[in-house]
């Protein structure tokens, strides 16, 4: 992140985490500790975060200012996807960049266990219930995605799910891909902005971080030892992802690839890209008309000739 | 509807009521005052009549049984969609077709204006909270179609909606069409029949109707003036209905187009459609295993073993 960015060198710092539509995802291709580009890490980490930080900074004051417009031209509404492994820093993300926003126009889901209510519908129908209205801003914390990844790597969840008997092969899984793609056109075609983000961590880094949980008494809470039994399943979730990616990075709700091994880097660039999709809205302010502003003229001299 | 009505001669009779996906459909084509084919007419109105009205109690019967069923298997649930000219009779076949049904497997959800919290979503919104769960028939007396028919008559109830600026045209239409289809389909692949019905009044009976609603003390509550305003835009919604059934009859959720002038017509015609609909899923009541088996058997036991 040079000390001051132009427009176009920042699309095309962006970009390169964008998931082209179309393009098969090779996460091997996608370095977790990515740390800028050779120009910046040659100033080394130090240098390298201060400047994130004021880049971070820079953004999340315009994104404060981006969502006070979006509240006010009431006609779009965002929803951000966070899609990751257990302790790739979901809900760090989430109170690092959101934390500046008014929570009047901010509202994060996070998505447990379905409830056999929620299994007695469509997989998408709890997702249904709470997606943004115009003016919010919305976080899925885990998504409708948990439906092609945890139960993809899990069939008994699919098995347990109540669906009519059937194949559930290749065909099956393109089904529910074509299913979220014209869920979120859908939601894109009524004003929704999308923007999908996989924290990118990798398996060492991981282990890092749940051993520094295990040594910490103060984050004992965050350690479960099931996350420990799906970080055996580790290979076949990266599979997952890769397909589930590959499949629904589209034009109108595409997939961001975020290196998640430090954690400086991850938010500043969801917060940058956060930022930039919703300046790209273009909104205004909404304009009053001359009939309206006549009407604004009366109330002032109703107000002042108050007795 | 001869005496005994084979489950082929059946099948050749209810198939003449449904829109073959991609072709397009023209009103004039189908005459609303339909009563019978040429054989059965012979007969005089009186024979048809009870006829029909003994065939639909037939239906009426299997119904109430195929839904125990729809029940007891748990896995795939109905939707019928309900759509008309008003007047066309949506809330008799309602009462008719469905009063033998246990309401416990059975909703009714009507939709009325959107409300200013509805609006402030995504069109199909306020219909996705409603499908129907696993069990159970669900009818929508007016449904999502409304966005592309009311909607569709009245341009200026779009542009209240919200809606970020664009163009209204053939694309935007397009596109809330595949939407449509889009989620029905995601509806079917979960394991719900779908069957859309259009009630297709002729704007002779319409008068007739309202007349008679005029007429009557006892059913001046169901006339409003809003509906003989709507009556003024009978040939745009003859055009909206032909476009948006065209556009949106489907393998997965076909649309019926059933003559509607004589309601015991109608009626016996939606109850064959829907109770065959259920027949065609080919349920079964839950087995239970032999282990299953056993516990029964111990419960038996230890019942009556109870001092």
């Amino acid at each position: 992140m040079p000390k001051r960015l132009g427009r176009m060198d920042e699309d095309k710092l962006l970009d390169r985490f964008e998931v082209a539509p179309g393009k098969r995802l090779h996460l091997k291709d996608h370095d977790p500790g990515w740390m800028g580009t050779p120009d910046l890490r040659r100033l080394g980490r130090d240098e390298v975060k201060a400047r994130a930080h004021r880049y971070l900074e820079a953004n999340l004051e315009q994104l404060a200012q981006a969502q006070e417009l979006l509240w006010a031209s009431d006609t779009h509404s965002v929803l951000v996807v966070l899609q990751a492994m257990d302790a790739a820093g979901k809900d760090g993300t989430i109170k690092h960049v959101m934390t500046g926003v008014n929570p009047q126009g901010c509202r994060v889901v996070s998505f447990k266990k379905p409830s056999t209510h929620e299994l007695d519908h469509n997989f998408l129908w709890r997702y249904w219930q709470v997606v943004p209205e115009r003016g919010q801003i919305c976080i899925f914390n885990r998504s409708h995605y948990e439906d092609v990844l945890v139960v993809r790597v899990h069939p008994e969840l699919l098995e347990a799910s109540g669906l009519p008997p059937g194949k559930r092969g290749k065909s099956f899984w393109k089904g529910r891909y074509e299913d979220i793609n014209a869920f979120e056109r859908h939601l894109a075609r009524s004003g929704t902005l999308i923007l999908k983000f996989f924290l990118n961590v990798s398996r060492a880094e991981q282990k890092r971080r749940f051993l520094a949980r295990l040594d910490d008494p103060d984050k004992h809470w965050k350690f479960s030892t099931a996350d420990l039994h799906e970080r055996g399943y580790w290979d076949q979730y990266q599979k997952a992802f890769e397909e589930a990616i590959s499949a629904t990075s589209t034009k109108w709700a595409p997939w961001f690839v975020i290196p998640a091994d430090h954690k400086f880097v991850m938010r500043t660039l969801v917060a940058a890209i956060l930022t930039r999709g919703i300046r790209r809205l273009d909104l205004r302010y909404p304009t009053v008309s001359a009939e309206g502003l006549a009407a604004l003229k009366q109330a002032r001299h109703q107000l002042e000739s108050e007795k």
